[in-house]
């Protein structure tokens, strides 16, 4: 995605390197040993309609730039533009693009294939959105194939018209069903691109984590997948839409329009479908107190519903897992919403009396089990310890193996990040170390640290995508969780295995949800709105 | 602007490092060496008023994110995406932010001040939208403090409303006021991130050497830069748009928004002023014949009128300059217009062929100058030698020597790069040269061959910078231009000085105007309309 201080010419030549795929040839680029395929198209969708096979085509197709991005319902800067750096890019519904990052074009490298699914819930994002997402690094370390890719999302991926009429009948799932065709494309054709058809493993944070969750339970997904990473993408309790409020929004939404032939919502402009969609939504919100959103619809046809909420799929319960989440996520001091300068230089008296204020009477408990959970942590960083996600990765490993699935691995990312003195890990902070570009990001980059820690992460990825399990020489031994173990590998400065290490401090947190709202509500330093980032 | 490798933690604490500026404190980052400053504003404006000095804060505004850019009236997939990679941003308008990149944050260092005005005509652009212009290798190369900086474009930054009433007199020249408030700002506070506001440099690309040479003749600017250059930014025969025209193209999209009191303008959400301003100029374009566009208008007192069709400005003419541009430009085989395949493997007979399809009856005299001025180039690429701007640049240097002007240095940039076994250079090319980035862009980079080359060309322009000469012992001895010595300095794998090296091809290649037009015009990859990129 990004440039690189190169050190040799990157080649892409008329006849090199080219690609063979069932719709026609595809050149690339030779790049320090790795090969890239930006851009290639996986399926196409007239608005609405399900994702079709792409049109064969003549001669040679460039991929060498990124395809276009879904459009986003909203896109201020982000609060987070720091720290989590993004790349914006031109948007459009023809948005049915992925891109590969590949050590081999032999078909008989059989290397194991990562797919990435972007995160920004199921509104916004797209594969080359943050820097982080870059599959160089992670292709070369591991010799795996790296895939991302696009798909449409928000009031054109998940817009209920199921009532509108029999070729309607799946839009409430669209974005999933564009996933699952990226996944076919992936099995029909990456052994071109020196991938093994048979070891995907699908991986995806924050809202792609809930995707990688969707997929689980995705009839026409099975098959298509060998192994699941969810990152920072689940909440507890879990959340399921049934058809009759989706198709309470799909019919707001049409009101909103004022369309009285339902062609016409087809064709109208994007940013009037995605005014109608925001404005609708936020109506059918304020006035039956449903949670309305984008999302995958549990019609029980296409998608079965929640793993959080149902016992998990008899199909893919033989897919192993790798579950965790980062420990602040969203409990940040951004825009100095606790107090000005770095955390770590706030007087004790001043850090108590915050813990005290946000923690209210649970907050004796609240330190107590901190200093238990983490001994030679800071006491402010009571005040930036997740609850709900830490809660809902550990409860969902454990789920698995109640009901003798696969395992599932469990861990939590803890590494405190240089920025403003001291930054505990935000959502998204993982990635740069899951994907070997720590040295490549400002505020995740600490010398003497990252090296080993992303070689130790970036390993347990890769080890899983080869074998189904995480373990390396380079780590502890790591057992996959179950309720009795509480096993969590904690990746830090020092990785190591903990066991029911912060179980009291996740009862003494009093739960947040999903921690976006009022005042903690983060701006950007322009004013920009915040992000819809999960 | 973008990742590198890091080998140090980049630090920004809540105290380091800081800067006051007239307005507040603000905090960047110190980064391998050098200091950043990112989304600095220098400037606030209503639409449609003049630029105000920012109003003063408390405390330390961070300067770690990139500011809003302009809005763009239409902003695709560029047909250039690879080999001049765009990043793309959150557009607003209050865009008046600039960016610092220093070695210093002491006030006595008084190091020369490198000021970037980004291209893509008046319409398009932003002060981070091409890869090559991050000023972080440059500042280090030189020990130079560089700034690039966001402005008003098209139709907010242009759209004369002058026969509205007195408030909007200078609303036909708004972008370069906010070009002239950048300098100011630089002028009073640039003394503290190290720079000397008595040796500020401005430069500009495409539609940035465009507005370096409006600057030129804009006496509010007068005093605020010392030193000028012009990358691939004037067109033969020179361009000057009257009020009559751009007061009718006001009335225009005036008639075409359908408003009744000319306040509603003011408010009136971007994308329906910039439709209604698409709509109007394209229609007042075929109704009138005029070229309707973007871009300064001669009020003969904010504005003085362009240099190439008048005098130059006494006030001016104490400005060094150097002012040149690349062998290709637009000239290229996007989209494979001219045929499939390396242009350095077609047939000999294919080539001809080609030369005397697009040449016709000056085939044989553009093949003849060729040999002679480029004994060494392949007779292919007469198809890839641009006239237009050549010529421009050529006779602006010698223009400025006729009228005693400070010496003005012209140069040709001519190094085949590697994309497609042998492309031209583009329009931007050098670029990634001058800002000594050439091992980070893809498409640019020739081991044993960049190195030397950006060492060259960016020691040329900090040598102007720093003394007002580009001579330094890196380069042949080079000669300020006239049209008696011809000189000119072509950057290339072994550059040279030239004298009237490509006179009589200039004269043999029919001129084709700006040469974006007819079927030639180059469109992306993904069907996306071609950028207004000069």
């Amino acid at each position: 995605m990004y440039p690189r201080k190169l050190t040799r010419s990157v080649i892409s030549n008329p006849d090199y390197p080219v690609v063979e795929t069932r719709a026609g040839k595809v050149r690339g680029l030779w790049e320090e040993g790795t090969f890239l395929f930006r851009g290639v198209q996986y399926a196409q969708a007239k608005r609405f309609q399900m994702p079709q096979p792409v049109e064969p085509w003549e001669g040679t197709r460039e991929a060498i730039i990124y395809g276009p991005v879904c459009p986003e319902i909203h896109t201020p800067i982000a609060h987070d533009q720091y720290n989590v750096p993004h790349y914006h890019y031109i948007q459009d519904e023809e948005c049915h693009y992925l891109n590969i990052w590949t050590q081999h074009i032999e078909s008989d490298a059989k290397r194991p294939v990562m797919v990435w699914i972007h995160g920004g819930g199921f509104a916004t994002g797209s594969s080359i959105e943050l820097y982080a997402y870059d599959g160089h690094e992670l292709s070369a370390f591991g010799d795996v194939v790296v895939v991302s890719l696009n798909h449409r999302l928000n009031c054109i991926g998940y817009l209920d018209l199921s009532a509108y009429g029999e070729e309607y009948k799946y839009t409430a799932n669209l974005g999933t069903a564009d996933l699952v065709a990226a996944l076919q494309w992936i099995h029909d054709n990456i052994a071109g691109f020196g991938g093994d058809p048979d070891n995907v493993t699908i991986m995806g944070q924050s809202g792609g984590g809930g995707k990688v969750h969707a997929l689980l339970h995705t009839p026409s997904a099975f098959g298509l997948f060998h192994k699941a990473v969810i990152q920072s993408g689940l909440s507890t309790g879990g959340r399921e839409t049934r058809p009759e409020q989706s198709q309470a929004l799909g019919a707001a939404v049409v009101a909103e329009l004022g369309i009285t032939d339902i062609k016409e919502i087809e064709t109208i402009p994007y940013y009037k479908l995605a005014r109608a969609a925001q404005k609708a939504s936020a109506e059918l919100s304020a006035t039956t107190g449903m949670r309305v959103g984008w999302g995958p619809v549990r019609d029980d046809e296409f998608y079965l519903g929640s793993g959080m909420l149902n016992p998990f799929c008899e199909q893919t319960k033989n897919i192993p897992m790798l579950v965790g989440s980062v420990l602040g996520e969203f409990d940040q001091n951004y825009n100095n919403v606790y107090a000005e300068g770095s955390k770590n230089d706030w007087p004790e008296e001043q850090v108590e009396a915050l813990i005290r204020k946000i923690y209210g009477d649970a907050a004796d408990a609240v330190m107590a089990a901190q200093k238990k959970a983490y001994p030679k942590a800071k006491l402010v960083d009571c005040l930036f310890t997740n609850q709900g996600m830490r809660v809902a990765h550990r409860d969902f490993c454990n789920k698995r193996a109640a009901e003798g699935c696969a395992p599932a691995w469990n861990w939590l990312f803890n590494l405190e990040c240089p920025l403003n003195s001291g930054t505990i890990p935000w959502h998204n902070a993982e990635e740069a170390y899951m994907f070997h570009n720590a040295n490549y990001l400002e505020a995740s980059y600490i010398p003497g640290v990252s090296e080993q820690l992303q070689d130790q992460m970036t390993g347990a990825w890769v080890a899983f995508a080869y074998t189904g399990d995480p373990n390396h020489p380079g780590l502890p031994v790591w057992p996959a969780a179950n309720a009795e173990n509480g096993a969590c590998m904690i990746f830090d400065a020092e990785t190591r295995l903990e066991c029911h290490h912060d179980d009291e401090l996740m009862e003494a947190i009093p739960p947040k949800g999903m921690n976006f709202g009022g005042a903690r509500r983060p701006t950007s330093t322009f004013g920009g709105g915040p992000r819809q980032s999960i």
